[in-house]
């Protein structure tokens, strides 16, 4: 039975999310549908990227991932499909992908055969109307190859990425701040293994002189209310909170500059 | 394996739907179950009957839909369920389905044999106790004869219904505003790419004096900013703002009126 | 096919769920995942716990329950696995089980095995690294023995319970307020329609002075805007306000005192 995940950018009041679930059933009865997110902020390409990297080492072989965000649907973006060596990704040409198009073993098509959509497909709809279609089609087998053609030039974000600075500090950024107002880093937990960072951080976030201090193990490693960093479960640089919120705290949201010093 | 769609107003906090989840399962434990929404705003039968308006057409045949949006639960509202050619509903005799009544193949039956109920029926969670098993014995092919009446004088919603003008306009109403802020009205696009409409448009939204100009193809034809009018993904005269809410310029709501002037 | 439903704190926002989900259907790829709720308010063990035990007696014999409100996540908490007569249950040892916890079937085990989780098991989301996982090999057969070591002093909420006063009145909190403003608390019905209480009631919640009469048999049954007072789809005595909501009407939360008087 194949496992098809949608992250989109659709809420789930409006009922656009089960509508695309009605089309991918009615071509697939027997998928397995899992909702990674339909949260991300409007036309938010970059958070929908981020959640799909977290979340995709830990889905089974062979799992298909639809993500739609896609502020440039009906115009010229191309829709797309990456095949890695492990998952299947279909979403616009406009960087959501970026997780799976950086793969090593990442392979990229343009979804250019309209016989595998609905018969007829809006110019504001494409997740009911071509991606839907096709992750239906992928789930029961049809290849990558009878649905569209390779290409070499998709689209990817530009992640600045952290960077090592000449003083032995590191620079990054928040990209992500989730419900419990944790900051997740796009610093990777093995920068601050090793080296000068071995030891002790202090976490410098936004524009705040308080430190978070690291790194501990879990959260309940610091006081109540106190400021904690950590290597998060996806492996990153956390800035938390015990029992409270690091986001409001620090007053940071995605893009706000973190700064780490030894020490 | 049956397809059965959800939609209520019992939110996504209270773990009301998953225990109508539970009892559906319990009967047909390989049912698929797909979330419409469980947002509609509480007891406005009209949004639920709209959401379920705009998924239908896209289910696979035999399709079971579950409406709940039900103010008079354990008053004399009968419950019924309506077939038609292509799916089964069920749901509180309130109008939230009208848009399966209104299908020219709809037969309406009133759900009056308890023995395909829950044991013990509370006065307050119909959905729970008699919806979702109703549901559950569908799945399994239990006829709609065995469990139900034929009646033929279900509620409908008056839906005013968009109205041609002397002058060449068309008046109709917001009837949805989405998470984008995007105003899908009662209009049929087809009123609107004929005779007099051919060409372009205007429309007035609510109190605004800036019409939305159209018809516009997509989104991304507009400049960043701008309000535009095009056919939705449904097929209905649709009011937006490019990277923007129309909701918001336009201070509308659900019900606010719509006029369309060509030109 | 195993049924297992999923009751967290993670919101539907960050991806933390699907992610769950895809850990355990990459173990037992044919599994029914049912969400309760993953709202409840960040560290609410006590929501967790209610929600939970609303939902259980609905779902069918051998459901898989997995509740994973877990401020403590990392720290020397235990894992823990309930099993009762007719359902399975894993999660910390925070009193989040405590509906399971106090089954007179209960049996209580600490998941021990490490060779049934994640191959890492990161500090902070034993839901992904554990608790999925386990979940996961529960529905493919593996039994609790395997996985698991007896205990016999798993955390139980301290739940107040409500009293009979001298005066023939009952005392008791509110437990839940849902969507709709209905405040659900923990006097079972059973103590109001038996005895001095047979006949009518007044019930005043929190500082208010004007009580919510009843029994009433459903919403319906009060003038709009009237308070009312009824026994739940739960079992449970709760106040509601037809047409409105009973949780700003008396501007009541969880914990809000609840005294029911004869007459």
């Amino acid at each position: 039975m194949a496992i098809i995940s949608l992250t989109t950018d659709f809420g789930q009041s409006d009922g656009y999310v089960g509508v695309m679930k009605g089309v991918i059933l009615a071509i697939a009865p027997d998928a397995q549908l899992v909702d990674l997110s339909h949260e991300i902020a409007p036309q938010d390409v970059r958070q929908a990227a981020h959640v799909l990297a977290r979340a995709m080492p830990f889905f089974p072989k062979g799992a298909i991932h639809v993500a739609i965000v896609d502020p440039g649907v009906g115009s010229v973006r191309r829709p797309i499909l990456v095949t890695t060596a492990s998952a299947v990704f279909v979403g616009p040409d406009n960087g959501v992908l970026t997780p799976a198009l950086t793969d090593a073993t990442a392979k990229t098509w343009e979804l250019d055969r309209p016989e595998f959509w609905l018969p007829e497909v809006s110019a504001t709809f494409h997740g009911r109307d071509l991606f839907a279609p096709v992750a239906g089609h992928l789930a029961c087998g049809v290849s990558p190859e009878r649905m569209a053609s390779r290409v070499s030039d998709a689209v990817l974000l530009a992640l600045a990425g952290p960077q090592r600075l000449p003083d032995g500090s590191i620079r990054g950024e928040v990209v992500h701040a989730d419900r419990f107002g944790n900051l997740i880093t796009d610093i990777p937990g093995e920068w601050l293994t090793g080296g000068s960072h071995r030891g002790h951080w202090q976490c410098y976030v936004a524009r705040s002189v308080e430190p978070a201090p690291g790194p501990l193990r879990t959260y309940s490693d610091a006081a109540s209310g106190a400021p904690l960093a950590l290597v998060s479960s996806s492996g990153m640089l956390e800035i938390a909170v015990r029992d409270g919120s690091a986001q409001r705290m620090f007053g940071a949201s995605p893009g706000a500059p973190v700064l780490v010093r030894p020490g």
